[in-house]
């Protein structure tokens, strides 16, 4: 079954603004055999609006509107439902004296238009909403002879995305043609990106009945495998297969086979093999301790971490030695190195880890350019240092040198 | 002039992509005072496209379609403006020229496929995209009876907007109606949300002339205020007026009138007081370095971080002495203020700033829940320490603490 996804708000349509529950619904409506064709983003116009709707009944079986269903004037969603379909809209009873009540235990008086949110379309049934004033509407009818199923559920996203779970989900697998859904995640890091394409399309292209994205962000891919099918079994054997010959293909680019992110698998190994780690950053600026602490319990093997700029703050927090930075050049392979001996003894780390670059857009030297970082990984037995050189502005310099720092050390943990 | 974004590309409508190209493009438009009406995401298929591609015609001045003018049979986007008009394509002799010497500087062999990136709607003409094989196209027509305008450019994010910069808005600006946008960003720090609303609204609401919006995220509000007149003054006084009523409103939550972000502020203001900061950071994991590092030329004025785990890291690298912790516990104010004036005598920074507490989702206690979070700043006159709950889950509380710390640090320096 077909579906159109309809975001409605006038601020959706400036430059700051941008639907993201539509993300959420998609993955939900895909788990269930579920496409989404069309995706609108439409003002809070009713005119605008009915065209839209008339639109979307017109393409697909199942309309779901996000928002618009508000107290204030702007919100005319159940009006152009209404108007789009020739139905009525009735003030409910029990909805209003809800709404009343829910203004008491807030004690504030209701604004008389308020009441708009009680209004009902002919033929519809409410969502409760516990989350907010409005309750959605769910909508069977026919449209030029055709079912269609229309849903007004609303907009702010922790609105939106219980209501839908818990309203629309249960309903919609009533009606929908059941379908099974086997999905896997596969992520690999550092893989060159030329590589990627020539070495991964021909082998997803050859499962057709399996829908393969690939999402690629500084340094991390991720490939999303996706069979929809009647027969359970048969889904998760496609999808199996081919996530086999994937695995394959990426051999130890690989991190995760199950959707996990590039520090819960550092984290992953390192409580594995009862290691923990210490990091002195300079160009990544905090990023990699950041990115490290963002996972809860990482307390466990991370130990900490220092953000040494300054040549000064090197030889304080990791020992570097002065004469050192002076010989080689604060970036330079020696000086990281040096970090990650340093943070490592400093702390009693099983892992040290250095990095130091030139994040830009400054400090480039005639021998060193923007983009040039050195990362080493230390422990009791030897130091590995690595020059890169990673293209971007300062923040994909960043970027890309932290995924490649962490992937420094997933792989000296393997 | 109304307009209409059309995305094109299946993969925008998987729960992993999205479109982000046509905020760039509304930005663009807006300023020269086009409105965005619709925005619409589409999949590769013809029959969709063509159907969109009507649609829009039928209730916009402006199309501009993005994606699908690659070489790939997906490709379609050329097709389907063409057939939505009943326009023939002409394969254009100069442009095959142009594809084969490009392919020749790549030294490679080009697929007989790629030359219907050569293939030119009657009537248009080519937009020269230098970042990439695909050009763009322009076409003035009519539909229906009414002058339209449609452009087609390619969907990368590098070739989209320095297409759009460089060939479309050029030829844009002598078509559209000249309007001159008065535009002015205010920003401010850690306002109450339920206060940001009931303060400004009755101020801005008074200003239907000027579209005010409102973008909040943890702790950090922005306003951006847009006036499109045919008078430039008459736009520019009404958006002035407007601002300084909000300043005065904002009074010392405001930080930037200028959109700068606020780790930019609070290195501006370093460095006009010749200051220097060093942080010693706890639950934000480096999140606040990481943010004051991710500006450049922060080596200036940013000494350097520290990220202490755990207590004994604490005490290494900040001198926070154990008893302290043990008497009053690793998340106390106590300790909040040992971080900063540890982290400022041990570096020298003029300014100290210590932050401790409980992300979560493990580590509460009884007398200190998730969320709970104390940050200290500290010169050398004194510390001053604060306690803050933040709600939200690991990172919320992660961002809501980063923004709380630099905005003391900022009041600090004011």
């Amino acid at each position: 079954m077909k579906s159109e996804i309809i975001a409605v708000g006038s601020e959706m349509l400036t430059p700051s603004r941008q639907d993201t529950n539509s993300l959420y619904l998609t993955e939900r409506l895909n788990e269930i055999g579920v496409t989404v064709s069309f995706k609108t983003i439409v003002g809070d116009r009713k005119k605008d609006l009915v065209g839209v709707i008339r639109n979307a009944l017109a393409r697909t079986d199942i309309v779901i509107l996000m928002g618009g269903l508000g107290p204030t004037e702007d919100d005319l969603t159940r009006e152009a439902v209404a108007e789009s379909l020739a139905l009525k809209l009735k003030r409910d009873a029990p909805q209003v004296a809800a709404l009343h009540a829910r203004a008491a235990t807030w004690r504030i008086t209701m604004p008389e238009n308020n009441l708009k949110q009680a209004d009902l379309i002919e033929g519809a049934t409410f969502l409760s909403n516990p989350n907010g004033s409005a309750p959605g509407q769910w909508l069977e009818t026919t449209y030029s002879g055709f079912r269609k199923l229309i849903m007004l559920i609303p907009g702010p996203p922790h609105e939106c995305k219980p209501l839908f779970d818990d309203e629309c989900l249960p309903r919609l697998k009533e009606i929908v043609p059941l379908r099974h859904l086997a999905r896997r995640v596969l992520k690999a890091a550092m893989i060159p990106e030329s590589q990627a394409d020539k070495l991964l399309a021909p082998i997803y292209t050859a499962y057709s009945d399996v829908e393969t994205t690939i999402l690629a962000h500084a340094g991390d891919i991720q490939l999303t495998l996706l069979c929809s099918k009647s027969n359970e079994e048969l889904a998760e054997q496609r999808v199996e297969e081919l996530a086999t010959k994937l695995e394959e293909a990426l051999d130890d680019w690989m991190y995760s086979a199950e959707g996990e992110s590039l520090e819960q698998i550092v984290l992953y190994y390192l409580g594995l093999r009862q290691a923990t780690l210490a990091v002195a950053e300079s160009c990544t600026g905090g990023l990699v301790a950041q990115r490290i602490t963002s996972v809860p319990g990482s307390s466990r093997s991370f130990l900490g971490g220092v953000v040494v700029y300054s040549n000064e703050m090197k030889t304080i927090f990791a020992d570097v030695s002065a004469k050192l930075i002076e010989q080689h050049g604060a970036v330079s392979s020696e000086v990281a190195s040096a970090l990650a001996e340093g943070i490592r003894k400093k702390t009693g780390a099983t892992l040290g880890l250095g990095v130091t670059g030139i994040a830009g857009p400054g400090g480039a030297t005639e021998t060193k350019p923007v983009g040039r970082v050195y990362i080493a990984v230390s422990d009791d037995q030897k130091t590995d240092a690595f020059e890169r050189n990673f293209r971007g502005d300062r923040n994909r310099v960043r970027e890309w040198a932290s995924q490649q720092a962490l992937d420094l050390v997933r792989r000296k943990l393997m």
